[in-house]
């Protein structure tokens, strides 16, 4: 294990992250806020710890993906860390493990909450809150490699380590130019939510902290009540842009290239839009007797469906309240997750049309032995190693949700609470359904549950394995 | 597909069943129950249809696996609904739907029942109901091949489709031969425990009818209170069998040629023994305050750990009022369940291992790609093929998992409970929690539900593959 390069990259991604806090600490002049002191703070704080840690640039430059896979799980805890302080220093969430809690639901892009009420934080704070959604949407790492020039090995094993999905496509043979045009189409989307939203006379502050939220289908709002103050024209916004946000990337790379028919034949992005047209219809039956109109019934089915498939976790109404079927098909939605390569979480679309795509190769070596077929997607083989990864992937998965449930039942709350507890921050959705229902809060465990759910999110947001990487002791032997 | 042999097969069980009725005619005749004519008249007809279906022994005698699974399946199928005519002729169970559920319940050795009381029921009904058990446990078509003189393929094919587990082993080159061997451990240990329990001073009627249940793991008791009724000896007794019948019965075979030592270094039985220690321990430590004293809370979480990780069903307690941590423990052991190659049900501790073991294997590819990893188990390498089919498997335990609970929740119950009725009957256990918890019953579920739950148990029974054969269109094309 080289550990110098990655104290270097660790280094630098401190010293970025307290680049990023300068848009919030505008907000904090702007306001008038005294937030700025806790702001600026930190803000120093990580430029100068990442000076320290940067340090020279390392002579072994050796780096393969146990590297990757280490730097960006300590990577993604100094962020978390650092991205912590401004809500203690401010006053705002004095409890570290709290304000731990929150910064990494944010980054993670969970945003899952332990505050009662958010309406009376400083805007600046509530904007690095949103902001981190954004920031960690999309990746911290990638958007190093879009500013740093180094060796391709280097930038594909760090790409791959924090990117969502079975398998890492480069939408061209440099990797740094990948990481630049996959940040380009996601400054251009957020942009023009915000001037949507905006056309619809939303604030300007509202218009960017819900569109980082979208963005990074993050899900903090600026509102105790979320989303549902505002007008159902900007609810109909934010309902198209989270399904946008949770589609494919390469579809929209495919679009830029005006090969549309390309984007059009991804099996990922038809299946994702096709579960949610399913979802709306189902649960726009079943809830029309609630609302009493189909077109209520439906945008409020659409809004919650693109909110959880998508793991964002916005929401306009209390879904707990719904009937069983409705609330069954969003809890099913929770795991199923957004499309790879999205910077929504959860297991993914491609992982379960590969899951089911093996039943079917399984099935039909049981029929017809002798016959070798090979699992396909989008026209291509998919290699072995993929599917066991894939499969390895859930298993894991599997196992990291039933000791969290474990460790959280020694809180003593409902399992239906912990169940949901652990399936809305391991798919970084964000609420879940009752004692954490969408009205709730996850205030109520206690400081050992929420530090299970904190490695939950980053688990979650980080694909399973670099966490495991870096907590095997076989990382750290020297060899 | 050979249509011939198969109807020659089912035809051959029928008549099979047929036999296996005569005891709780006897039982009838013992207590001069009216139930006598039910039984006969089922027996009768069972022989009757099976004759009819048998016809003459078919000449094309090709049988490969989809044979095998199809076969299987539809014998399950009808061996359910005959068993299902005593409830419905002799009244105990008079609506349809209902009956099925309980002979299906029986069959697949679940033990989940629709009756709010059984001591009502005629002795020899109740003989039946617990004696299904017994014939699902090892299996029907396992008992057939201990009789039925005929080619390799077929034998090997039937014992792979019925028999629990990733891979069979025969435990001697003859197929048949395996099959009369594990009858042989199976009525041996019955009859072990009979005695046992007659030595506690029980009547012999519910020493048959416990032992059929503990060695089926089905766990149909004959009182309302399950098992909390007997004295503590027998309730010991009960819990040292049902650890007994959830072990691989190739341990026994190792035991009875005197290889000791193999048997105690089967990993899987290992880590099962390991697993249910483990669990008795934490649970012990988290009801200790109920109970008041060590010894106490020790045997009744033993028996309730046993009880559900060899997916029994048996209760002495009602665990649904233990504290979370007892409960989450005993949830994840529903999952778990017992040993492939015994009568226990659930994902198989085999399974589990396997999982565990690729995850081992995918981390070293990370950590030192280039370097070629096999999963090994019992000292042996495990065929790609075996670990692919495992894969497979949880992929589609998990699909028919959440389609059971989503179409559950049509009939508007909490999600806890249709996702525990779901877990009881695809892992073959028997009370789930909540609605479904150990005091209570299925029958509040509409028949819709209960066709799925019927599904559910066949299913976990048959390891899902037989029904998802059977149900392929692909299986009845002529080719």
């Amino acid at each position: 294990m080289n550990h110098s390069i990655i104290r270097y990259i660790v280094g630098l991604t401190l010293i970025l992250e307290g680049a990023l806090m300068v848009p919030s600490c505008v907000v904090a002049v702007i306001y008038g806020e005294t937030a700025l002191y806790a702001l600026a703070g930190s803000a120093l704080f990580s430029v100068a710890a990442g000076f320290v840690l940067r340090g020279k640039k390392p002579k072994d430059t050796v780096f393969f993906a146990r590297e990757g896979f280490a730097a960006v799980a300590l990577c993604w805890f100094a962020i978390s860390v650092v991205g912590a302080m401004p809500f203690v220093l401010s006053g705002a969430i004095p409890d570290p493990i709290y304000a731990l809690f929150e910064s990494v639901s944010g980054f993670t892009t969970t945003g899952a909450s332990i505050l009662k009420s958010v309406e009376e934080l400083p805007r600046s704070i509530l904007f690095w809150r949103s902001f981190t959604h954004w920031i960690g949407g999309m990746g911290v790492l990638v958007f190093l490699l879009t500013l740093l020039p180094m060796s391709g090995g280097f930038h594909m094993s760090l790409m791959k380590a924090e990117s969502p999905g079975p398998s890492v496509s480069r939408l061209v043979p440099k990797v740094q130019t990948t990481a630049k045009i996959l940040y380009l189409i996601y400054v251009g989307l957020t942009l023009f939510e915000v001037l949507l939203l905006l056309v619809g006379r939303m604030p300007l502050f509202d218009a960017l902290t819900l569109s980082f939220g979208t963005a990074g289908t993050g899900g903090f709002g600026i509102r105790n009540d979320s989303i549902a103050g505002y007008s159902v024209y900007h609810q109909v916004v934010i309902t198209i842009f989270m399904i946008l946000f949770g589609i494919n990337f390469n579809a929209y790379f495919f679009i830029l290239l005006k090969k549309i028919g390309a984007a059009l034949h991804m099996e990922e992005v038809r299946a994702y839009l096709g579960i949610i047209l399913a979802a709306v219809l189902l649960i726009t039956a079943n809830i029309f007797h609630i609302y009493g109109n189909a077109v209520t019934a439906f945008q409020q089915a659409a809004f919650q469906v693109s909110s959880i498939i998508t793991t964002t976790g916005f929401s306009t109404v209390d879904f707990d309240r719904w009937p069983e079927v409705s609330r069954t098909i969003l809890v099913i939605l929770m795991f199923i997750g957004a499309c790879s390569g999205s910077t929504g979480g959860g297991i993914k679309v491609s992982r379960i049309l590969l899951y089911i795509k093996s039943i079917g190769k399984e099935m039909e070596t049981y029929l017809h032995p002798g016959v070798v077929r090979k699992v396909k997607m989008d026209g291509k083989s998919v290699e072995e190693d993929v599917l066991q990864s894939t499969n390895v992937f859930l298993s894991v998965y599997l196992i990291i949700f039933t000791f969290s449930v474990l460790m959280l039942a020694i809180d003593n709350l409902d399992l239906i609470s912990n169940f949901t507890a652990v399936a809305a921050t391991l798919n970084n959705i964000g609420p879940g359904l009752s004692l954490v229902g969408p009205s709730a809060n996850f205030a109520m465990y206690s400081h050992r549950s929420l530090l299970v759910l904190i490695f939950d999110m980053l688990a979650g947001r980080l694909e399973l394995f670099p966490l495991m990487v870096l907590f095997s002791g076989k990382t750290w032997k020297k060899f």
